[in-house]
């Protein structure tokens, strides 16, 4: 049989998936979400402000004010954590498929450029990007948590609507495009490129894309 | 007047510029170059080893066996260190604008793209490369020494043999599909486009890269 807890924290040295039963029952339900979401704030925040290698689990924990281990209850590995918050930041993007697929086929390249701008014009949904960016370039496991989100939630779902043979290839090269312009403009900030109207980038851009997606 | 100093090592306490000549007279032309050479290729390692942030100037004095104040009598600061080692890095890169300029203008887009995918390839020239993308993505000060080689030897060079009007914009755009597909295949590594045949990314790319410098 196994003891119930007594109530009030507890040194973090137990696994991990017992761990908050542990330190006073399960939490009621309300209080389980909240703790969670603080801990998930403070993991996107650790994240963005330090790169994955300098994040830690511990490091986490602390800002939450939580104990490590309910950190690792709620969400398992330092990578599972990662993979969580960058999820939550990545989900402005995530939106990216239904750009191609609220309307015809034929528009579909410049509704997808004029999404992609919106989302890194608005600095609200830019800054969590950067963090993303900066983490998958710099550590191997961060590129690896990215890559699957990327291909999953966004390339594999747009390459679906496609229809096409090379479907997958046709949404990297799209997003090649995209993403190369992102890098240009939003980090490494080359004129004329990083001060030219969204509009003309739209204009330039919606014809390259579309041909990724649907030329011959 | 000036005292010529003595000769052999002094603590490295003076001002950068003259603590070669301090240390023991201006060396011989021969030695200079080479104790140049391995300060430089010292910081090229450490950039790309810890990233722009975490290498000192102290760590590249270190790792080439020289006093600290001969990095900043050969380099200046550690910005200038960065940018000596990063050009060196990026001088393969730096040919881009001959492949425009070693032929018709009509077959430029397939020549850039040969030539991009070229340099991505070889390890030798990767690895450097995906150094001063990390150190770019990741700090300020790099990111500026980066947009600044990257305009003048690249993009300004590339724009001045096209003659066309917004000829800087086009070259952006044409780098920010090549510089994408690096991201998504070399960085990232999304299938199928990290496995794809070179031949059918250039296929693929050369008329958008064409597209983008002369088009209308």
């Amino acid at each position: 049989m196994t003891d119930l807890p007594p109530d009030g924290p507890t040194a973090g040295n137990g696994t991990a998936s017992g761990a908050a039963a542990r330190r006073r029952g399960r939490p009621p339900r309300a209080e389980s979400a909240d703790t969670r979401d603080r801990i998930l704030t403070a993991a996107r925040e650790e994240f963005s402000e330090r790169g994955y290698e300098k994040t830690s689990v511990r490091g986490v924990a602390k800002a939450a004010g939580v104990d490590p281990a309910l950190v690792h209850h709620y969400f398992g590995t330092k990578e599972q954590v990662f993979e969580a918050a960058i999820t939550q930041s990545f989900a402005p993007a995530v939106e990216a498929p239904k750009a191609i697929e609220e309307g015809p086929l034929d528009g579909a390249g410049e509704r997808l450029v004029r999404f992609f701008l919106g989302v890194w014009e608005n600095p609200a949904t830019r800054t969590p990007l950067l963090a993303i960016v900066r983490s998958a370039v710099t550590n191997e496991t961060a590129a690896a948590v990215f890559r699957r989100i990327i291909a999953t939630q966004v390339l594999r779902r747009i390459a679906g609507r496609l229809d096409l043979p090379d479907a997958e290839l046709r949404a990297e090269l799209a997003a090649a495009q995209l993403v190369g312009t992102a890098m240009l403009r939003y980090v490494i900030k080359v004129e004329p490129l990083a001060s030219a109207d969204p509009e003309l980038i739209v204009a330039r851009l919606a014809p390259v894309v579309q041909g990724h997606l649907t030329g011959p």
